[in-house]
């Protein structure tokens, strides 16, 4: 049995927990939190501090991080490092190398694989594969999925209650990534669906559409939607996308439909929790990405599959 | 620029001559045969017979084998492995680990990377990516696309002149692995276009339908058709298929789909060539398959994707 705690109890350490618990070959050692322990209802796994998780060294096999990428995984993931085995979905891409570097310099023993999920990480293992084989430009395609970035943004706007940012892939672009053609960059449209108070919706959405780096410039839908017709059409967070390279000769692509994005990001770091934990015991020490990992670590007893 | 041999020139070896004579990467330092140098024409690789490659030690970085996996790979991987680093697409499933152990044993200073085409290869990342995911079944689905093993034995037979046999996945099987029903495993339809002399097609299409291992207790259609008709619908051998899992929350489906079957191999064999110059610049010795190869070995500055 492996011994898991599980850093976080967001979304994605909610996920994480309804996984392990069903999982025979995992033990969970605990769910770990910044909060007050007494505030935080867990599927029934025991809540500590987690500045308690420094006393249980040696008795953790790996730590799974749930934090976010802003502000938890960037201290968490270098501090706990130095004496666990650790898994985090980091998803700031353009800080990937730098967050991968720092903790480095902690894994004198310890085994961490970082940006893990499914993108960063699947799907990056899909970019690599179909460029290395095509040696050419592949494309990603972000949905049909809820932008948690996006939806953030929309919520902290005045008046607006609740909101939720759909992605959705350009049909018309994917039909021309699919014949070899990449030279659209502009790939999505980004839908909105707006909870709100206020009643001026026409400048509510042009001041939506002028957000920069969030949808000034990109294809945008406003939508005002009751609460309930929000909490309807979206019980779960689901998000997917597609992988794409064509050199006109063949055609690959990888695709992922995920009805909840907690969900299927958790299945992805447990994958390489038990990766870190093989790879340890084999003395790998280091911090890896999905990029410098033998996928064998992944499962065990692969060979049959090949 | 890495110093390329092409061993065995059949279809496989024509498209890897075809695809490395347009990569500035790489020189060809010969195509390297077991028939008559003579009688082979390239598209201007100067052939040799295949002897003279062991006075080339030293001189060529990585060999491509393209022969075929009945005959030739299980002498002349090994035979090869332990003067040069190589690269093969044996594949022979049930194999592949015997003919590893092989290899392992000459390899002290080489590297060789076997049974890198697209299935095993490409398919078989991604059964492992997914089933370690899922913790779950995934199922694999050849086709739409012609088979050669299926061919040659429709072409063997008495009075029959040419022949090509389709593989198709049934659409309904299909449809109930995308739902994460993987129960039938009844998966493919076999379609077979023939040219022949005889006339009694009841008869021919009776022994087809009952031949063991290939088409016996396969759903089987046979077809009569002209050569120009069959050469006309067949000009390149196109294949392909679909790799799914899902768990009911989730699908993740891969998709290939090639022209050209061969023409397809000879990228994925060069890719994992790049990879086998690489990793035995860095003292990677050894026989490796696709599970054993962190994938940044296969492209040079990768992190920019992931």
């Amino acid at each position: 049995m492996i011994k898991i705690a599980i850093v976080g109890y967001g979304n994605l350490g909610k996920a994480t927990e309804s996984l392990l618990i069903n999982n025979k070959d995992v033990k969970i050692v605990g769910v770990f939190t910044r909060r007050d322990p007494n505030n935080v209802n867990t599927l029934g796994t025991t809540v500590y501090d987690y500045q308690s998780l420094f006393d249980l060294k040696g008795k953790i096999d790996v730590c799974i991080l749930c934090g976010g990428s802003a502000n938890d995984l960037p201290i968490q993931t270098p501090e706990l490092a130095r004496y666990f085995n650790v898994v985090d979905s980091f998803d700031t891409h353009s800080h990937i190398m730098h967050h991968k570097a720092i903790i480095q310099e902690e894994t004198e023993n310890t085994t961490a694989i970082i940006s893990a999920g499914w993108d960063p990480g699947l799907f990056s293992i899909q970019r690599l594969l179909l460029q290395a084989i095509f040696k050419d430009e592949s494309a990603t395609f972000w949905g049909e999925g809820v932008s948690q970035g996006h939806s953030d943004v929309l919520r902290r706007l005045p008046g607006v209650i609740d909101a939720i940012q759909v992605t959705v892939p350009k049909e018309e672009v994917l039909t021309q990534a699919r014949q070899g053609n990449f030279e659209n960059k502009d790939r999505h449209k980004r839908v909105c669906y707006v909870v709100t108070e206020r009643t001026d919706y026409e400048q509510l959405t042009h001041e939506i559409k002028n957000i920069p780096d969030y949808f000034k410039g990109y294809e945008t839908e406003v939508n005002y939607v009751s609460q309930e017709a929000l909490n309807l059409q979206f019980p779960t967070m689901p998000h997917g996308g597609h992988v794409i390279a064509s050199d006109g000769m063949s055609l690959m692509e990888f695709q992922l439909k995920a009805k909840s994005n907690p969900h299927f990001t958790a299945q992805v770091l447990i994958a390489y929790a038990i990766a870190a934990f093989r790879m340890n015991q084999e003395h790998q020490y280091g911090c890896f990405t999905v990029y410098d990992i033998p996928l064998r670590y992944l499962l065990n007893d692969c060979d049959s599959l090949i």
